[in-house]
């Protein structure tokens, strides 16, 4: 809802272990694992590959929230709005949101399943909060992400970028988990 | 969230302080009086009004919830499936969800805005909420309502047959508030 950015990395082809000893090295703070389900929906008359939007249900342990992806609004960014809102905790009210989407003409298509270990990091004065993501289907990734003010945009991309080199991460990875689970051979 | 079922009776034409003081010789329950708000979405593809479905946003003082109504699935009682689900409380959340669904492709059609004044009662061992309705636009009506399970119905609408007539409840009214609003003379 404000002005600030998420700058964000992914690499693919990591090693996890060794990430997570030179995290530990570097005084990271782990701040748990958690199971995280992100279900999306097809709209009932529009194709949302064509529009660039997006609708899903996201379940965090048992918190659930929907989430609406509007498309890009610029060009060089990623920048798009997004209305992200609580729903009501738990596995029943996941289930009902479900039913409820379904109902309106939404078909849920994909689901990204992954289980993620995040760490904090104070990297060079920036708040780096780093994610060892197990995907479903997809396999290992690690992000590297930093929310700041529009205007420091480079600069955080320059400190994630050394931050990158320092933990051996080499393969970078622009497309989202969804991408690239459509992407793949059937 | 389970299999059980709204049987529901509406009636217009009513004096409802003769239906209220009717009430308290039963020994009714009173459950205060609120001001609903009931703004409904038009579907981007569908035409409820063909389809028999309706989705709204309900405000009931601070506190929200989304409805889905599925077709009716019985000719004589307004009985129909229904998912309503808690939202978040507050203005802020409500212009938000509203926000959402438009962007969805729904389209805010009409607003029911209401006084309701609500009864419990305890008769022939059903449970039975009684709503007195004063609709902006519409007039005075008197809702009966029993939740059950889908196997009870016949009986429960028997049940408010007798409750309607010991009410004096007499000009059964099908069309729901909305379809009354759309059906007005503009």
């Amino acid at each position: 809802m404000s002005a600030s950015l998420e700058v964000e990395f992914k690499f693919r082809d990591v090693d996890l272990a060794s990430v997570e000893k030179r995290l530990c090295e570097l005084h990271a703070v782990p701040e748990g694992v958690r199971e995280e389900v992100d279900l999306y929906f097809a709209h009932p008359a529009r194709d949302f590959s064509r529009t660039d939007e997006a609708l899903r249900i996201r379940r965090i342990g048992d918190r659930n929230w929907i989430t609406y992806k509007g498309p890009k609004i610029d060009s060089v960014s990623k920048t798009r709005d997004e209305i992200e809102l609580p729903l009501a905790d738990g596995r029943e009210a996941w289930e009902s949101w479900k039913r409820l989407l379904e109902r309106l003409g939404f078909r849920p298509v994909r689901q990204v399943a992954k289980r993620r270990k995040r760490f904090l990091l104070d990297w060079e004065g920036w708040a780096i909060e780093i994610s060892l993501d197990e995907v479903a289907d997809l396999g290992v990734f690690v992000e590297l992400e930093i929310v700041c003010q529009h205007e420091k945009m480079a600069a955080a991309r320059d400190a994630l970028s050394r931050l990158a080199a320092e933990l051996g991460l080499q393969t970078s990875e622009r497309r989202s988990y969804l991408e690239l689970l459509l992407q793949m051979p059937q």
